[in-house]
Order: structure tokens, then C-alpha cells, then sequence
């Protein structure tokens, strides 16, 4: 079967002088995935080099470009799952790494568990290999920025989390019908210390499963996780839903049920697939 | 309605010198809370309460009696979820906190955010004054007895499992209507530092929804969380499975999808309940 890759790079208002290079860089993610996808590789390396690019582009909330916790540090989540094995690997809260999603798929890949958090997660990252880079070398001047507004006694916490509510990934089937998902992201503007969003929790920020497809979701993480959102559209496909309206019945569920906004991209065994968003 | 609680101990072959205090002990917890729910109190209240006397109980794999990681610490991860607005707060990889279930129910009441991890919790639990606890206050003469077996060269790690695969846990219904449920582990024995299991996973270590019912799930948090065993559940109570029969459809699918064990209590709306294992 011809191969697919679907990505995305966060729900939410983008400010028009940032929605160009946003746009520029997902179509650079997906070609990178769909690009080893035509080589004959597996639909997790697609998926991990598609968010690799989004995680090194200093235009996304993920890796480099990282939104700021409310003590200006960056600590990041990312998710990686298998729909053969439903095998996954997560990290939380992860500092001083380039891209949180190699490290979540090395979790998968080298490791017994299926998450590892802060401080042992950084363990991990050491014992494999992968370099520690510098804090600042994560910061952005515009998140920077934005924290710095964020600190401001008149500031508007609500308008703050504009522009940037996302997490980015990307979800793929293989030529030999393997499924994938994988989602990164630095988080909220200005969560507390050791915030856990939605993206390193299976079936919140992700789910795969060849027997039905894949999801990769973004948007307000404590309410994705109130309706396991990527777990919910998969159960609505189970049902015979299309991608498409399964992933609109998901997202105005969690809307309806406990008010929240967000977006996911969508694939289904056969390649069909769907990029729905209610932001 | 009549108010109505279930409580788990954790799954898997109990040492027969250990049964009858684990029975003595989940008998004890499951009457504290339900003498709450006698009371008026609501279903959040009555099973944080079961949960810490089961933590505050040396036989169990929670609170004081954890097992050790592979360093010979204790990480510990709680979960508890509101069913009348899906709220939920968690902890993961905790240190030197004598009831987690106590601190996942502040991070749902204090903060906007669901989980806190590691550091980030230990910080939270200061600033809302939960005492700091030794870390050997909570490691019981058992617990180091099965970490030191388990370093010898010869130990098999599988048996070494054996006898305390869980996690404790509770669901309730109380007079109102109002569904809850919270979980509680020190995770699974030899973990890597900073291993997150399915315990503080919404959907897997515990789910509950007024309006379909709620879930506490023990067993292997890797199998459980491939599956999202407490909202798969539910998910087949929402197709018109009774408790029984959704808990033994999950547990099976769990078996035959990913090979993985474990228990689970479930209560619905009626005040319907179960408890079912596949260890």
C-alpha cells in the first residue's frame, strides 16, 4: 500500500507574522517522514524524524522553542507508540535534551517501562548516550518574551496561552500496513514545576494500533487527559466511525463535556486519514 | 441510593504468611471508607481515605511498605479521578511522602493541572504543608528483604515479582450519585529510577465517570497501559456490557492482546459492582 504521514504543529491562534514559518516548517516535518516512508521504512522512524524536525524548529512548542514553566525553565514531554506490539515509550518532564521524542522511543526500544520521568529520565538519556545540551540552547527569544509578559501584574494568563497552545506530531502508516504515532511538547506557558500534560500519557497525547489507526493530539492537555481523547476517537473507529467524523465526535465530546480545545491528526489502516481541530 | 465501595489490594500470588494481614488489611480500609459514605460523605472522600489507610499498611505495595527501585528507593505514583467532572490529580515518582493519594488529591483541588512528577510534586507538597517523611520510614524489613534477594547473581526477577504485583486501590459510588476513584502504588520491584507506570495514567491505573462508572486496575502497569485497561472497560459498560462482564472482556483482551495480568474493582451508576482478576 502507498504510505501516509500526517502532522501536525499545535492547535490554537497562530499570530500571522509566525504562521508562515509554522506553516513552512510542518510541510518540512512531513516531507522528512514521508521521505523515508517511499524508502521502506517503518512508520515509527517516519513519525520520529518528522517530530525531530518540528522539535529542532525554534517555531514549535517542542524541544528547541519550548515554552517557559512559571521558574522560566524548560522541562518536556514527548510519546512514542507502536500499533503492531501497542508497545510505547514516554518521557515527562525531561531538561537539557534536544528531542524528548528519540528519547521517548529509546525508552520503547531499551527498556522494560513505558515511562521515565525528570531526573531519571535524564539518567537514562546519559546512560544511552544522547547529549545534554545547555537550557539556553532550548530558549527561544520569543519564549522568552512571552514568559516575561506572563509576569507582569496586568498580565492575561488566558491571552498568554495564545498563539502557542501545541505540542506537534505526527501519526503514519507503512507500506506494510505498521501504524505509528509520536507527539512532543515543552508543555504549557508557565505550568508549575513538574507538570505532566496530556502528550507523555497513553491514550491522552497519542495512541496506535494496527488494528484500527493512530491519533496524535494537541490543545489544553488537562482536558484531553479528562476524555483520554486519542483513546476516545479510536474507540468512535472501532464503531465503524470514518476518521474524520470519529475525530469530530472525540473533539466536540471534550468540548460539550468539560469545555476544552484542541486539534488531532488522524490516520486509519487503510491510509485514510484526517487533520480535525475545534480551536 | 445505597453508597457502595470496592477496594484492591493488588493482584497476583499472595505468600500465604502475608494473606491473611493483606485480607485483614483491604477488609479495614474498605470499612473506613464506607463508614464514611455512611455518613454523607461524598465517593472522593471515602476512597482517598481507603487508599491511605492501605498506604499507612505495611502489607501493601503503597505508601509505607513500597517496593525499592533498583537503586533501593522508594518512587511512588497515586491517581484519583472525580466522576461528576472527570477531574483528576496525580503523582508520579514521589519521594518522602507518607500518602500520594492524599498529594494527587491536592494537585486536582489546588492547581489547574493533573499530574506533578518527581521534584515538582515534593515542591507542591511543601507548599501546601504535607509533611516531608524519612525515606526509611516507608521501607519495611520485607521490602529490602525481596531488593537485596533480587541482587544476587542468581535471582530470577520473575519470581521475584510474585507476591506483590500491586498497587492498591478503590472505586464508590456514594448517596448522591457522585462516582470516584483513586490508586496507589511503589510500582513494581527493581524499576529503573524514575519509572512511571500505569498507577498516575489516566484511563490506566483508574477512570470513573458518573455516567458510566469508575475503574481501579493492579497488575503489569506495561500491559495495562498498552491497553488502557480502565477506560477500555468502561468503554465496554458504555456498549451495554454489565460491570462482570465488561471487567472479564478488558482483563481477557489484555491477556490475549500483550500477555499482561491483573485485577481490577468496578463500580456503575446503580451501584453495581465487581472484582476480577486474570492472576
Amino acid at each position: 500500500m502507498l504510505p501516509v504521514i500526517v502532522v501536525h504543529g499545535g492547535a490554537g491562534h497562530i499570530p500571522r507574522e509566525r504562521s508562515e514559518k509554522s506553516m513552512s516548517g510542518v510541510c518540512y516535518a512531513a516531507r522528512a517522514g514521508y521521505s523515508l516512508l517511499q524508502g521502506g521504512a517503518s512508520s515509527m522512524d517516519a513519525v520520529v524524524e518528522a517530530v525531530i524536525q518540528m522539535e529542532n524548529d525554534p517555531h514549535f512548542n517542542a524541544g528547541r522553542g519550548s515554552v517557559l514553566n512559571v521558574k522560566g525553565d524548560v522541562e518536556m514531554d514527548a510519546l512514542v507508540m507502536d500499533g503492531k506490539t501497542l508497545a510505547s515509550g514516554a518521557v515527562s518532564a525531561v531538561r537539557n535534551i534536544a528531542n524528548p521524542v528519540q528519547l521517548a522511543r529509546l525508552v520503547m526500544d531499551k527498556t522494560s517501562h513505558a515511562c521515565l520521568t525528570a531526573e531519571g529520565a535524564s539518567k537514562f538519556a546519559r546512560a544511552v548516550g544522547i547529549p545534554e545540551v545547555s537550557q539556553e540552547s532550548l530558549i527561544t527569544e520569543y519564549a522568552r518574551m512571552r514568559w516575561t509578559k506572563n509576569l507582569a501584574p496586568d498580565a492575561n494568563p488566558v491571552e498568554s496561552q495564545m498563539g502557542k497552545m501545541g505540542t506537534v506530531g505526527a501519526v503514519a502508516v507503512d507500506r506494510e500496513g505498521n501504524i505509528a504515532c509520536a507527539t512532543s511538547t515543552g508543555g504549557m506557558l508557565n505550568k508549575m514545576e513538574g507538570r505532566v500534560g496530556d502528550t507523555p500519557c497513553i491514550g491522552s497525547g497519542g495512541y496506535a494500533d494496527n488494528q484500527t489507526g493512530a491519533v496524535s493530539t494537541t490543545g489544553h492537555g488537562e482536558a484531553i487527559m479528562k476524555v483520554t481523547l486519542a483513546r476516545l476517537i479510536l474507540f468512535h473507529m472501532e464503531q465503524g466511525q470514518t476518521v474524520e467524523a470519529a475525530s469530530d465526535v472525540g473533539l466536540a465530546y471534550m468540548k460539550s463535556r468539560v469545555g476544552g480545545l484542541g486539534g488531532v491528526v488522524t490516520v486509519d489502516p487503510q491510509g485514510g486519514w484526517g487533520a480535525r481541530f475545534n480551536s
